[in-house]
């Protein structure tokens, strides 16, 4: 049944960004902060936060960064309750690139993770938390870990920190429906104290819109959608399909719609996302898409039969 | 739980050709065939099967016909266990059109019908049956049908007709995969003494391939899927995914990524199909593609906002 307490989080930006390294204009990440403003959406993800030590601005964008100084331009005199943060990776922040929320025209941090590096993310969730934030934590690559991990992990979150929500993120886009409600239910069992659950989803599969309805028909009340699907790769739970089903009269999508029509059609010329056929192959062979992204960078963008047996041939002998 | 008897059935070419009026080469529709048969699918819809006298040859394609003899020449002298036929659509088919399936290649014949149909489609089906074809009933536009007349129509089948399956034909890709189940349950429950239920589901909501697992998972016996998605409008569940799905060892994924990369991508530069916003808008809305199709052939085609606010705007009265 569907937690009438749920909201939409936004990753449009921020998820898009890995595609062109984050090199979207001020005017375009506007027009969708005004998009998203206007479709009620309940959360904006505007980009990373990360050190300038460890990424070079000019060959990365702004949204790779994602300054206080930029995201109060970006808002300008808008009115929102619309709550913005910034996703933050273990080891490529530093805690002087994080002001004081009282001082930051952000609400929340989401820390990325994976499994093995839970203790790291709890330590970095609780040192947003510190600063006044709304913290979250996105274990990565779910798809790979066994469910005894997982427990200990969310029991270790349980225990050590009062994140808002931690979010299941199909890297690979692998989960198919019954795997998505697994592990809700697996999330709503460890957390007991009131950490919420959250599904942030991949399109390989072409179950991207369904994971997530899966995931919230499940109890989960957090669900992460980017405009157009957009995202590397095959991309994400397209937030129109999102909005359309969510009977909830806050959200609107026609504002949605007017931004796909205005940026998103135009960008999709440039950039690529969505269902093709390597990305496919790699969320059904549970993988990282990296190997598809460099094939559709090579001159042999179109061989997906050809690549899907380079990755189903043993190299030579088997793992036994 | 899924049934273990499941069937999977390609049309391929009878739905692709809806969007070029079945254009297609005898020399790609071999190539499909081989792809398919290589693959393991169960069943294989060839085209349609009209009279000359209601469809101009030539301005149609072969697969509107989908001759006897044109179906021989593509099967040549490959040995196949795959079985083949036509689709037909009442009133456009005549008695003389179906030769007894003695003298055929072809194995079965589903008629396509709207609910309000249903006797003629049952007495079309009977006739298929009497010249000694597996017979399929298609229900198409689900969607806009309400329990009680779709109960009503399933005992008349159930009474009247022993067909091999009846279809659930959601053709304005409205449904979400809980009325899918509830679809299938409620097919299951009328049809008992041994006719299947089927499922064919379209892309509009992103939802083709998640809708039909969702029916197999509930216990539909046979379902649909086309290469490479490929159908009118948003298209159909992708083959490639329910074959990367189905773990029985009898199908395989590889001949139809390979025809893919030889024949779908190369035809995607010409015809169009997909996760396209118009359609999106009219299967959210529950409608019938047509006025998306028109949209995308006209030079307003990526206006997918305005032509939101043309559908959903009143246009004087209510219809209270």
């Amino acid at each position: 049944m569907l937690n009438s307490e749920f909201k939409v989080v936004d990753c449009t930006i921020r998820d898009g960004g890995l595609i062109n390294k984050w090199q979207f204009s001020k005017e375009m990440v506007r027009k969708v902060f005004l998009a998203l403003n206007a479709s009620g959406v309940d959360y904006m993800e505007l980009g990373y936060r990360a050190s300038e030590k460890m990424f070079t601005p000019g060959e990365f964008g702004l949204w790779r960064f994602t300054k206080d100084e930029v995201v109060r331009e970006i808002v300008g005199d808008t009115k929102t309750e619309m709550k913005l943060g910034v996703m933050v990776d273990i080891g490529r922040v530093e805690h002087d690139d994080i002001a004081p929320a009282s001082e930051s025209p952000l609400d929340f941090i989401r820390v990325a993770t994976y499994l093995k590096d839970i203790e790291k993310a709890i330590w970095l969730a609780n040192h947003a938390i510190e600063k006044g934030y709304e913290a979250f934590i996105n274990i990565m690559a779910i798809s790979s870990v066994n469910d005894y991990d997982l427990a200990e992990g969310l029991k270790q979150i349980e225990n050590e920190t009062k994140v808002m929500a931690v979010n299941i993120v199909d890297s690979y886009g692998s989960l198919y429906q019954n795997n998505a409600e697994h592990l809700v239910k697996l999330f709503l069992k460890e957390l007991k104290s009131g950490i919420c659950t959250g599904f942030h989803a991949h399109n390989n599969l072409q179950l991207g819109f369904a994971n997530t309805v899966q995931a919230l028909n499940t109890g989960a009340s957090f669900c992460d959608a980017t405009i157009n699907g957009i995202g590397r790769g095959a991309g994400n739970c397209p937030l129109e399909l999102l909005l359309g089903w969510l009977k909830h009269p806050k959200y609107s999508i026609e504002p949605v719609l007017q931004a796909i029509e205005d940026v998103f059609i135009p960008l999709s010329k440039d950039i690529e996302w969505g269902y093709i056929i390597p990305y496919m192959i790699t969320g059904l062979l549970n993988e990282h898409p990296r190997v598809a992204i460099a094939l559709r960078n090579s001159p042999e963008k179109d061989k997906c039969a050809e690549f899907f047996r380079k990755l189903t041939t043993p190299e030579c002998t088997s793992n036994n």
